[in-house]
């Protein structure tokens, strides 16, 4: 999955799309980082910098591949997840708030022709990587949306049988 | 929300579209009950016995609130999380994958010009209203989804604006 990818305007559609989710008391518990062009090798360099401090002998190819981690497709976008104490409103729920907002910018991105890929990785958990990108401590990564121009067609993988997941009342 | 509901046809697609959501190490940790006639008023008597006995001053009008909580649409179809334990894959992506799971539901739904509404409620997170509605004890409601024809037009609700929620790297 390679260029090009969307324009500024369809960017914000996706974005837009992102925001529009199931949200119990509007809290709107996550928030959204874009990379595009330049700022993916930025974070890329963040990312290659915690692991090679962290495994002192690793191969230089192995940090190379680190840096390369948000370059598969011409634009990333970080869904951040976070949740506020709330009387009527539990943690569980802001969570799957932004579940529901990863899937829709997936769904806007297919639905506006580019292909998109919600990936996370050891860095998305790595709390030194975090800090590097800007999240707060009570921040989470819910993951990394990537979103490109396909390069193949899309083959879809072995889905569950609905009889195994369905069940009546 | 009232009916006509989705066709048998049309549910099948919309159980298809809820499992065809991320879903790191094809796990498939959620799964989906149908509520569909008087199966809905059956659930209500669970929610509504439960709320009984646990609320014995209750008057008869609250109970009966009770009994009709799955009741304003003809078809109410419950995402159920479960994760396991796995090397590579934490439980909160196996959560997040339930989130994404609920809102295709909902996305499925309105596609095909249905309302849909995510809700929960006290009785989604009472233990003993989810064993009567047979869910396992690691098992958790992700949402009730409640489907059926849209009585009047859906209007949005106020939005986070993309400024505040979004931010390039």
């Amino acid at each position: 999955m390679s260029g090009p990818g969307p324009s500024p305007a369809e960017l914000e559609t996706i974005l837009t799309v992102g925001s529009r989710v199931p949200d119990h008391g509007k809290l709107a518990p996550w928030r959204f980082i874009v990379f595009e062009g330049d700022a993916r090798a930025r974070a890329g360099e963040i990312i290659a910098n915690v692991f090679a401090r962290k495994n002192p002998q690793a191969p230089v190819a192995d940090i190379e591949i680190e840096k390369r981690r948000l370059m598969d497709a011409p634009l990333v976008i970080a869904v951040v997840s976070f949740t506020r104490p709330h009387p009527k409103v539990p943690d569980w729920e802001q969570q799957l708030s932004a579940g529901a907002s990863a899937m829709n910018i997936v769904a806007a991105a297919a639905a506006l022709g580019y292909g998109a890929n919600w990936l996370t990785g050891w860095f998305a958990y790595d709390r030194d990587v975090l800090d590097g990108l800007g999240l707060k401590p009570d921040e989470k990564i819910a993951g990394f949306i990537h979103i490109g121009t396909r390069s193949k067609p899309n083959e879809d993988r072995p889905r569950p049988a609905l009889s195994d997941i369905v069940t009546r009342f």
